[in-house]
């Protein structure tokens, strides 16, 4: 992760502010443009993917424009679309830099600008995939950028406004960004479903005992990649619970039910979140102490042996020493009287182990 | 518990803002509905079931009226109350979602939407088991959900209601409100009992010294099944707090201070959460010292066997090799006088060890 | 302590709200109660115990009533005299209720009711008793209530009542609040000063190197009733804050440096608490490094045991074979040589282990 | 520290609030009292040291009069002051008090009062030594309290007053109390630097691998240390805070870019202190890791002797038995045979351990 | 880091309020002035460092007038521009004081002052190297001051304004002060991405296993030069947020949105430095965790070994006795059967070790 993140650093230095420069990861598809136009009685989709086609709506214009491009590696065309929907620059180089972390912007009484994370776990290697997502919201439209890695984020929304004239064609382009935005929240659920099932994997091999350095290992990286999940979601939080509270002009009063809703599922992803740090912290703690009682383990074996086995042979070394006079020796029960002695021997360290619980 | 709510999370994803979909547990009986009515003077039970008589009570009615919804499982009754009484789409939602944190919402003048939790603590398996409970309160009615998982948990209530005309038949839906939401943090405290009753047999065998893996297994699990509790009563703090200080039209005065007391039980419990959190964390302090405390003396034990044994067994050793020349084996008291040697080498490794303590 | 607590929990689940019942330790004695009238210029102590005495003064009394209550145990005694104050039946609940935490309420314009504990150290059983103190502040009037496990608490008060007419006889009954509530904080400061004593014992034992298992279990006990110690104590810190900023109209401008003297009294109190949090951890740190730093020097015992005898004893095994040819053994200096050898050997060892800081 | 502070605690318990104590260490020099006068154009020092002459100044005198106390063990002295100058008789308290922590309090219009504490560093015994100040800012006055143990602090801005006609002598007596307050904040700055010095000598010795226990002790001694510090310097932050955001009337404008001054000053110190606590943590961390390194390396050795040696020792016992029958003894070549053969065994070994990296 | 800052602090004390000396490293190269003039249309770079001609630009002057100072070691040079420019000698202080923390202080309606810190990673030492920057913004003119140690930092946008009449030369002193705290914080990207190669190099090691004791000093020294980074890096947060909410006069509303950029640019910077925390921790527990792996891999070495060793020992040493009567010795196979006998136990043991997983 810190790997990939510090090459696009690099991208990004040295360059002035508002220069246009798109800062993520190389893709090789085209820039895909489609502009939707709805309301509730009829709608119409625009495939052609001609930048000339996406303007500014004028304001007789009842028809509500959702404008979608998927890819945002080429900076020439978001520039060309800020200049038809006069979007400041800064916002511009907002959505083109994929390590711009979430946030919401009003930048003047009629353009909202919100930038969001989508995520993705990836099982094999253990890790998520961030995909940078902004939104611009304007009076009668809504412009959605995504990277579109793999495929188009938005399609339920869009086969919602084909399919039938729902809640989404009956309400504005506030409702539409609300339900763009449900969609990739709902995703959070499925992140988190997964690196739960990876975590019971981990728990299970240590309530086993047979975790080792690997498992560890495997804590460790998930830890750091809930850490990234939730950098990326933590803002959400804040953005909306501000859109909630200080309600803009271009939130309708009837979308802010809806926005409540969203702000409750975020929090119980976060909540999720957090109770999954918890969990980890307690199975790295039963991980330590199973160590430790492992080696416990070991050492009173040790002992063990080391207590019984040192006596009986230093008892051996004495009959084996070469004095010209040790009675014992001629005692032609010498022999078995010894075994006998070092049997008892034994036996006496043995209860004596026992009895400290250490067999 | 992290299992159980995986498969609950995946009932969820996908489906569109506002659609009706119980997420939870199985539940095999019907939803049972019943109809009270009652004022001072007065009181009627209805429990035909029938959906059809619980409506919205006309403005003229000084009858109070409380629907008690018992099942959730059933999105067709919930979602037919929800038209007679007029509630938005998002609140149903909330009311079937089991996952749904505790909350407490305004939606408009005339509604107010409750969800807490009832928390049941089974010993057997030490695990917390929480049951989803929401209230809409409106100007002149109350409507209560609960999963019913074992038996109707407001049943008291209803008892006093029926037994005499006392403080909750004399006051408003938001008093009944107040009553049933007491009932549920009573339970916390006998919930905390038990876990407080199993922590004291844990550290009754962490103090005796006879704690091993298990008892720190069970430990974790408690402190896990804790960790539920504090995240299902916490919210309740900020919604009393919330009560309150901004009363809601739907509030009467004289109802604060008994709000006052709730919050206050609240605030006992949270504390008392707290306080079995930090003897957790000190019982776990104290058995991780025990652990180590036995190492040290198995250790102990090691050290001064060989630390006796290692240099008698040496000076066997000596004496049974095979020189020629060797004056002392010669000595006919040779024999006797290297037992002497032996036997005070001994002694003085015991002094030595009684010495620095180890003995 | 926990046990202690669970049965009190336990005699107050199932009461409905504002149910009188006494939720504390049995108690023997019998409630006594007395009723102190002052002014500036006389006093009036009447101790004849009859509740008929104790009455709402009127309003034309310039005298001011302090009726002191000792023992809560009797609820029917409390009840009468709520009603004669007219008190509302949740402030006598909380009066009842041992278990009820530190706080102060506002019931309305001519009565404030404020609950603090009382403090004991039990040096032999190293344990914090808690006592619960209640005071009602009325216009003319203060109710005191108290356990009196111990004798009455308030004596030096009302001594200095009865001996001259100095500021408490001056003042109004919020003077006469702060005096008696002076009086518990005041107590604070010795609870503490006898736990720093025990505190030092530990410390002295640690630092001699002389600490073993009892030593820590006595460490954590200790911080667990500093534990208790501060929850009762740390709301008194808002409490008061309330206090000094808004100001009580049963508070005159006058008594309120005294207030800002107490509060900051209390913060000394809970400054110090902390520094013996700090100091604790410290001790506990201090201890488990000593114990490695043993654990530590018992492992270089043995290992320099073993790396000095194990040579010697393989050497004396070699020449303790029976081979036919061994030239060594015939030698009749040899086993003067082997002697040196081995000598020289161990000497070898021990300057290596001198070298690596071992010895 | 915790037993010095003990004994000054009993010498506070069961005094009524008000009554005039000296809480502190016993001081033997007497009292001192001077009153400087002064304006831009002329000053005066009466030394003469009679309370007499230190009284509210007339509100036509246009000459700032500041008293300066040094000793504060005499309450009578303090108390005929305090009438003098119509203090509050907890103020008077607070100055005696040498336990009051650092606090700022406007009594009234006329009056604001400071008490902060110096600091001095004692290398001998590693321990910081506090001695209490207080000043009272009236409108054209300044009363200053010090303990004296060791010189006359303000000794450097009496110097100022008296040679030069500078920045001193033409502000008024609020920029005296920053100018006082400025000296024992440079002070801070001597403290710590002494600390950081103690801290350089611990690092260095934990670094060079020859820390023991008694390096522990005095890095926990410093800790401690610093937390009485941290809380001696602490509440200056929000007094100054204060200070600066609400002007008081006794505070000039043009004294506000001073207070600001030291404001940086004090959250400097704090910043260093914070410092140096990450320094201690990591310090004990590389401590600790260099014990358990230690303790690791010497497992290794007690392993590679005990590796080696036991197979040895153990083939020596082999051809050490008497059987009748055991042909390798009647090779001739026998013995040299077995040595060839234990040689090659211990490479072996060495190897293997040097393979796993012990050697 | 501690031991260069102790010296600094030592110049420091003593200095009375407003005294103007240079606090930091010694530097040998002159301080050199440029000045810098120009709008939309022209600029003019006056090169001859001439003091006198630094002055307050007159009102009518449409040029905006910027002051480069490059080296602050001469507070002749800082006080005589003070005099000219009508500024507080304490901010003149704070420009010369390298050890004054990043601060924002607005001095009146004209002059707002601003420090902050320029970093650079020296990779050879792993140590930052913090250079001391201010700013003196007024409504036509900025002064900038910087070291100067490793040549002109502020080069780019001198640059940016001789190439083209661009955004810097279009808009006011504002924006310039912008654009060159915005080369800065580009700069901390540059030293962050360096320690994260660092990190990424200790990584490895600890990875794979070869961390000994030199890779944990060099993580606990990146430690510590993170928490020299965040503490300089961190009050920028509050300044630019203060900047962003209270507009200053002398911010033109334009600039606002690029000081929001700026925020977001310091706002990851804080956050990377805290994944880098985050990791650093993670490290330090599996560097731990491996330490103490190892340890136990050892014991079990060393467990095994006695364990097979000590009883094959004891039997040799059992027929290495001389007693007379020993009939095993004398069975012509009794050597050979032996040998089967304590081959087995060997092969006994290793199975035994093998389940238990030791093996």
């Amino acid at each position: 992760m810190a790997r990939r993140r510090k090459h696009l650093y690099k991208q990004k230095l040295g360059t002035s502010p508002g220069t246009l420069t798109y800062i993520g990861q190389d893709i090789e598809h085209e820039t895909r443009i489609r502009r939707i136009q709805y309301n509730e009685a009829t709608y119409e989709i625009d495939d052609s993917g001609k930048l000339s086609h996406c303007r500014l709506p004028s304001a007789e214009n009842s028809l509500i424009t959702w404008i979608s491009v998927d890819g945002i590696h080429e900076p020439k065309v978001i520039e060309s679309l800020g200049q038809q929907f006069r979007l400041h620059r800064l916002m511009l180089e907002d959505i083109l830099n994929t390590l711009q972390k979430p946030k919401l912007e009003q930048y003047d009484e009629d353009t909202l600008f919100v930038t969001i994370k989508m995520l993705r776990y990836n099982a094999t290697v253990q890790e998520v995939d961030t995909e940078h997502i902004s939104f611009v919201l304007g009076r009668q439209y809504l412009l959605s950028f995504q990277e579109e890695r793999e495929g188009d984020i938005f399609q339920p929304v869009l086969k919602r406004i084909v399919e039938s004239a729902g809640k989404t064609r009956r309400n504005g382009p506030d409702y539409l960004l609300y339900a763009l935005m449900d969609l990739v929240v709902d995703n959070y659920f499925m992140v988190l479903e997964q690196i739960g099932s990876d975590l019971e994997d981990i728990e299970d091999r240590i309530v086993q005992n047979s975790a080792g350095q690997p498992t560890l290992a495997s804590l460790y990286g998930l830890k750091r990649e809930l850490a990234v999940i939730r950098r990326a979601i933590w803002p959400l939080r804040d953005m909306l619970g501000l859109l909630i509270r200080e309600e803009s002009p271009l939130m309708k009063a009837n979308t802010n039910p809806y926005l409540r809703d969203l702000y409750d599922h975020v929090m119980q992803v976060l909540e999720t979140i957090e109770s999954y740090r918890e969990l980890m912290a307690s199975l790295l703690d039963v991980y330590l102490s199973t160590v430790s009682n492992r080696m416990n383990s070991v050492m009173k074996t040790l002992t063990i042996f080391s207590a019984i086995f040192m006596p009986l042979t230093f008892i051996a070394g004495i009959y084996g020493m070469n004095f010209d006079v040790m009675p014992e020796l001629r005692d032609p029960l010498g022999y078995y009287k010894i075994w006998i002695f070092m049997g008892l021997l034994a036996v006496v360290m043995i209860i004596y182990f026992r009895r400290r619980g250490w067999m």
